[in-house]
């Protein structure tokens, strides 16, 4: 094992607190070494208000992970990079297509390493998905990520405004499952947005998409679940029947439960980022984000009422 | 010169008819050969109602142009190229980023030269304005696409639809020749959609986009313009400060105009697809695209007075 690398952290919501925290106590390759956000700090670790004051006062950082909301990102994650860091970004990994292609030129340039993750991609059962669909001949392709924003996204202002996504920042994980494990590109066909009339961002939405070879991909994503929350991934093929259920957590074929763990997605994409460090290399696919900024290109837009938290 | 390539052109609009039809007639490299179209015919050439028809009776087309609105372009593009056609693409080259790569990669598998046209960077000063440019430091940038929609798109449905762009059909013109022009990338960091309230598409558009080095770029889109139309890009540079006005068609170095010149953007379309071909070549360059679904996902909307034309 190589020296920890020297790690900060800017943003200290939830994500952070729940997911980042724990996995970095877990990931041998990364020692927490500073602390960028606004109005919070841990106990024992230096504290800055913000990214470029963590650049200034910490010049022995080797890599910085982004957990702020994806407006505003791009200055955040060109700051790092400029200044020799390699980046890891929380999804989505910025606020458009292009920044991100952006921020992929300058880590080239600057010859360190960008990774773009999907921490849905790193549930248990999706490369075991992958593996059974990469022969086969998709029929149909049915998604249903339904979850109660009340209680994932209590208080989180960023999401309805304008870049924030709205529904399709839990969409999007499904969106990242489903490139993953296809083994054709898929594109929208058509979209309906639903948008609450006080919000810039959709509280659900309906897609139709197509593979590459013309099969249909029916996704649905809403906000306004109580109850049962449901993140499913249902593919039909001329062979075995995929399902994935809780997010990529569970796997069942042809009816039958396969595999069933535990979440281990932050530590597997803190491991991965030592990986790409180690080998030098970047790892940014943006079809996930494509979609989205599809969807909203081509999608229609539907007034529905208002949303108060 | 080798034999003329029989060409079938699909969609007869206006644009088909005031651009395609007369530069297909000074193109010696392509013979226009049949035409399909829902609702329209050309005399003396054979007429089908869709593409379908046209591919299955016209077994020796060597290539297909397509004019239809983008919402429902890739089947179009994609039965052409699995018929082993080229295939040349009027702007915008689809209703998705997505869907457009997903054709060139078709494109590539099927050896067939795709070409997704951008108009505006024929007109007469763009690559003038580019070899300007191509050592200079970018200080900012200012595009005023300003235009009477009630002129040039009268009773144009499709474009007020969810796919349709309102503004940024225009608009789009101004992105391909920034994207063309500029030595550096853009991205955009905010904008402002004025979409009718009883439209799907903006009548109104500001971006405030920026380059990779952190130059600001402009733009206002505004389909409201009676009287002049405006449709310049003023660049501030280091070194010399570059005004293209007429959408491309006259140069102004440091004040002094350099370049006015006829419009021959569609003919010199064609000849490129010619070349392309000749040279077993693709052209799909996706970044004006980009550009416009990237607006529309980190866009704020604001409801405007309904449109009626």
């Amino acid at each position: 094992m190589t020296h920890a690398i020297p790690l900060g952290l800017v943003g200290l919501g939830t994500i952070a607190r729940n997911q980042h925290l724990p996995s970095l106590e877990d990931v041998p390759a990364f020692r927490l070494a500073a602390i960028a956000s606004r109005n919070a700090s841990l106990d024992g670790l230096p504290g800055y208000a913000d990214i470029d004051a963590m650049l200034a006062a910490e010049p022995d950082l080797g890599a910085v992970s982004l957990c702020t909301p994806p407006q505003g990102r791009f200055a955040q994650a060109a700051a790092a990079l400029r200044a020799g860091k390699h980046v890891m970004l929380e999804k989505p990994p910025g606020a458009s297509v292009s920044e991100v292609m952006a921020l992929d030129r300058l880590a080239q340039a600057q010859g360190v390493t960008l990774f773009a993750t999907w921490h849905s991609r790193e549930a248990a059962a999706v490369e075991e998905a992958r593996a059974l669909l990469a022969g086969a001949t998709i029929r149909r392709v049915r998604i249903d990520w339904k979850e109660d924003v009340r209680h994932w996204h209590p208080g989180q202002q960023w999401i309805w405004q304008a870049g924030g996504l709205g529904v399709f920042d839990p969409g999007i994980n499904a969106l990242s499952i489903l490139t993953r494990i296809l083994p054709d590109p898929v594109f929208p066909l058509s979209a309906l947005l639903e948008v609450p009339e006080n919000c810039q961002a959709p509280i659900a939405a309906r897609l139709s998409l197509q593979t590459s070879r013309g099969a249909p991909v029916e996704a649905e994503f809403d906000w306004r679940q109580t109850g049962p929350q449901t993140w499913d991934i249902h593919v039909e093929t001329d062979g075995p029947e995929v399902l994935l259920r809780e997010g990529g957590a569970k796997l069942f074929v042809d009816g039958a439960a396969r595999i069933s763990a535990e979440d281990r997605e932050y530590r597997r994409l803190y491991a991965r980022f030592a990986e790409l460090i180690a080998a030098g290399q970047r790892d940014v696919d943006l079809a996930p984000l494509q979609l989205v900024a599809d969807a909203f290109l081509l999608g229609e837009r539907q007034m529905t009422e208002p949303f108060h938290d």
